[in-house]
């Protein structure tokens, strides 16, 4: 039997974390993988840490750091004033798919979004991933939305 | 002459705001127009002004509201540890559509984000809304990603 938790990111995790973000057919172009980390991403993770509305999580399995994502709590006026739960960067190693960490490293996001008294959790997810289209349809989130980016 | 102006939303803004929210197709069954607004509303504003990564905006027209919008900004590890600028409940009140108020507030807010330091734009809007694809469209925007969405 493994031993699986999640618990907030440490400033040791970065490594483990980009790591993950970088293996990946989108993350691999995008991210800088030389070890010690790079500064931008020490810098990135003392903004994120800093925020009490942000929330980075890491799963670990037996020790080793197998999954991550990001929360972040957004209060607004729309909705009756309602926080909605957003949830960016989710990651699960590689040789450790397939074996519902994901979901279960979701199911806890969830679970963070109605502790904080969220109304609805939102995320977006590129049109390509259709792996992860299927798994978000498998969690009950409805693909309402179109996503628009802009690079600055 | 009509003099325009985009600013940090006040407390005193907030009926009006909500009356933006509530002056749509999706708004109106979801939102709550009493007069004085419902505390909800009031309770949301402080959550959102407290926060030094929120930035609720109105855009003024001879001193009437006629748009607001609300920016987030997201540090975190992706992307070589950037920094997103979210917008979201963008409105521009009905009678004031068509006079390219709402190019104005967006290319305001795209500047808000660029002063920020973020890498990206994003944001997400409901399927049904054809006129704000075109909208988005034509400031640029990509509709790369599908947006999804968990009711609590």
């Amino acid at each position: 039997m493994s031993e699986i938790a999640i618990r907030r990111a440490e400033e040791g995790d970065i490594a483990a974390i980009v790591a993950m973000l970088a293996d990946d057919p989108l993350g691999r172009a995008r991210e800088d993988t030389s070890e010690p980390p790079a500064e931008c991403y020490a810098k990135a993770f003392r903004a994120v840490d800093a925020d009490p509305n942000q929330l980075l999580a890491v799963m670990t399995q037996d020790g080793r750091v197998v999954g991550t994502l990001q929360l972040t709590f957004i209060a607004g006026l729309s909705h009756k004033g309602a926080t909605r739960g957003q949830i960016e960067a989710v990651r699960v190693a590689s040789d450790r798919r397939g074996a519902r960490l994901g979901q279960r490293m979701m199911e806890w996001a969830i679970a963070q979004c109605r502790a904080r008294g969220c109304a609805q959790v939102q995320l977006t997810t590129d049109r390509s991933r259709a792996d992860a289209h299927r798994f978000y349809d498998r969690l009950g989130f409805k693909p309402t939305h179109i996503g628009y980016k802009l690079g600055l």
